[in-house]
């Protein structure tokens, strides 16, 4: 997933965010200062603060674009893998994989989030929570019908979010990939897949 | 596991590393500035930069600081648990259960270093690196031989950190518990523990 370039058709609001967002995302929040972002989005000051007053209020608005961005690709990326003959997890791997292959990967941005902004601003903990509930929400969705479907989900969920870490230290991503394989696969035995 | 406390009588050294981990591993490394850490050690600027010329090796110390404590601390709990009855597994979840709920909880140290400084600092992530493979070495002892056990250690410390950002998200510890009890069940299933 590359992320959205700053493209000066765009109205001021979304310049920012695809600004912020390529910012954030990739040097980090804290790192990154609101003045760098003004210069990126190609705003003026007064423009910038009307739309995002505080830099809080960016950091929020930067995580609900992020969502709607990475679950429209998460979804995208399933559906174009799904002709190949696969089964779920086989696909769910395989679009992980083009996602750590990347070349912007860093991670996951809520995750990333949580450790640098955590204690100081408690509703990144709770946009993040969101995220990765609707993720595990569309794994349910990818899992054959079972007693233990929504138990079996959430562990996928954990497991990912330690290969999306594992990916993000390493900078390469088969021991992630592998892991994840051998877990995906304990899980998912003598299932329908 | 509780972060060392500062104590006046250690040398200079000590205090620094012991209120650089406390501050880091509280706060976040880059939320701390070096003074802080100056105030809390109770040692002078002069002392401080003897010891730590910059803030870089005052990190990357407080990571091999860390690493000692966490792996010693980890070591001894596997201990304690070892006389309760329980398999290899068991133990560490219970283990683990004791870390996400002690009250100084805030994921990993090592993990939260990379999300922070893994663009900034290459070493952090080495570090890191090397921490992950100690810790994915004592799951290896604590498995039954097999042919695949470090390919299943592997697996379950990428599992176990998905649980530590599950637990660091949710300031809670009970769906990234259960996550990690259903994905070691999968793992070690038909396996003696």
């Amino acid at each position: 997933m590359n992320p959205a370039k700053t493209g000066s058709a765009l109205p001021a609001r979304e310049r920012i965010l695809a600004a912020a967002h390529g910012l954030f995302y990739r040097d980090g929040i804290r790192a990154t200062g609101i003045d760098r972002v003004i210069a990126e989005a190609g705003v003026t000051k007064v423009t910038f603060y009307r739309h995002f007053p505080s830099k809080n209020d960016l950091i929020k608005a930067y995580l609900e674009h992020r969502h709607l961005m990475w679950m429209a690709w998460l979804d995208g990326a399933l559906e174009r893998h799904r002709g190949r003959g696969r089964g779920a997890t086989a696909r769910l791997v395989a679009v992980i994989r083009e996602w750590f292959e990347s070349e912007a990967y860093r991670g996951c941005a809520f995750l990333n989030a949580v450790v640098e902004l955590g204690g100081a601003l408690p509703e990144v903990a709770e946009i993040a929570k969101r995220h990765k509930d609707e993720v595990t929400g569309m794994i349910v969705r990818l899992l054959p019908e079972s007693r233990d479907r929504q138990e079996r989900a959430l562990a996928i969920a954990v497991a990912l979010d330690g290969a999306i870490m594992r990916a993000q230290m390493e900078r390469a991503s088969e021991s992630a990939l592998a892991a994840l394989e051998t877990l995906l696969r304990a899980l998912t035995k003598g299932q329908a897949d």
